[in-house]
């Protein structure tokens, strides 16, 4: 026996998220069924955290057991053959049986894309949202800065969640330029339920004028969803990394 | 009447290119379609050049003549309304009545994507080709030098078609690389039938090591399309921007 992590990459547009429901194609309901279709054994892979419908990664992780013995780094190309063409095998390798994705010290990183113009962009539109009001970028810079470091992220966590601890560390928020696409770069310990779709959306109203900067230290000190602003499109987010310890 | 000058952005996949076509959905088709529903008369637009099946645009621009009394920067959102959301128009304004997009001096700028990687990028795979070989990119930076300038580019041009000049001037022509992504983009006065495609195909067998960058050199001189790299796949191409004087 032993314990396989999978790097995974998809186009998160057609699912209905990661994590396995009855009757909706999701990506760790596919990797279970084509990964015991391809070694006779019934898999279960244990996702490093779920993504929502529609949204993006380049970076997922996961691990199974199993008792083939197919060489670890070649179960990457074995599953791509079967494997729908908008999910990726990027990297697969052996780790220690003991490794579970969830309860090990990591650092995330999520990026939230925005393309910025008068018109949305047909060739950016399944990866951004589409905001055609003013953005200042300088702005929504500000309102990040006090983001970054160990807070109560309570006020950042959709409200159907009854997540206890809602402290979380992010070790860098920026807000890059480039042209017209905006994308906000979030490294972390973890986060919370819809946390940074809730940061990509009160960042925008910053940037549009409708918060002030400094108002991101009353949300944190609020703990209260109420507080922040609404939670930001899936397309825009895409799940990059994951940096194990 | 008056003439108005369309900029149009479409993601190509779904579409048998530019060129109105009798049974294929088209760019041409779909706009003189929801342009005479929209204006009540028989529009027909006029293309400044014609992209093929799969290939995108940023910035793809035609002109058609119009009694409309709707303001010319107005017919930008009025047709954003019916048309697919794959298709947005940019921008529309007035140009003078014989302003004919191919019949004039103007700069022309393409991308040409590609993921380089051992695995594709489901979240890249409809903007990019993928190449899994290593790619020097160095190598096709020195291929890339010998095209730009005012050159006979017969041998870059698809044999089935009956262009007598083939002289082009390629203004700039870059390699850059970003992460894994390799875009190639050029700008000239024009191009022949598949011509940045073949430049692709050319400089990716020079990153490649099949061919040397110096090689260039004879195949400008072959006049022959044998003497050239193969075509690159559609979807790596982008239309960026037209320049007019």
């Amino acid at each position: 026996m032993k314990r396989i992590m999978l790097t995974v990459a998809y186009d998160g547009t057609d699912y209905s998220g990661w994590q396995i429901q009855p009757h909706a194609e999701t990506i760790e309901g596919i990797l279970n069924r084509e990964l015991s279709a391809l070694l006779h054994e019934e898999i279960h892979v244990i996702g490093a955290s779920r993504t929502d419908a529609g949204v993006h990664a380049e970076g997922a992780v996961c691990v199974f057991d199993t008792e083939s013995r197919i060489p670890p780094e070649k179960f990457s190309y074995a599953l791509n053959q079967s494997l729908p063409q908008d999910i990726r095998i990027r990297a697969s390798e052996e780790v220690d049986p003991d490794f579970h994705p969830r309860r090990c010290e990591c650092r995330k990183t999520y990026a939230y894309r925005i393309w910025h113009d008068k018109f949305p962009l047909p060739t950016k539109e399944r990866y951004t949202y589409w905001v055609y009001t003013k953005l200042d970028v300088e702005r929504m810079r500000k309102g990040a800065s006090y983001l970054v470091g160990q807070h109560d992220f309570a006020s950042f966590c959709s409200t159907h969640t009854q997540t206890e601890h809602t402290v979380r560390t992010i070790y860098y928020l920026s807000v890059l330029e480039e042209g017209r696409e905006i994308t906000i770069l979030v490294c972390g310990d973890g986060f919370l339920y819809n946390m940074v779709r809730i940061i990509a959306g009160t960042l925008i109203e910053i940037g549009q004028g409708k918060r002030e900067p400094e108002s991101v230290k009353d949300m944190l000190l609020a703990r209260d969803r109420a507080s922040s602003g609404p939670t930001a499109p899936p397309q825009g987010l895409c799940l990059m990394e994951y940096e194990f310890e």
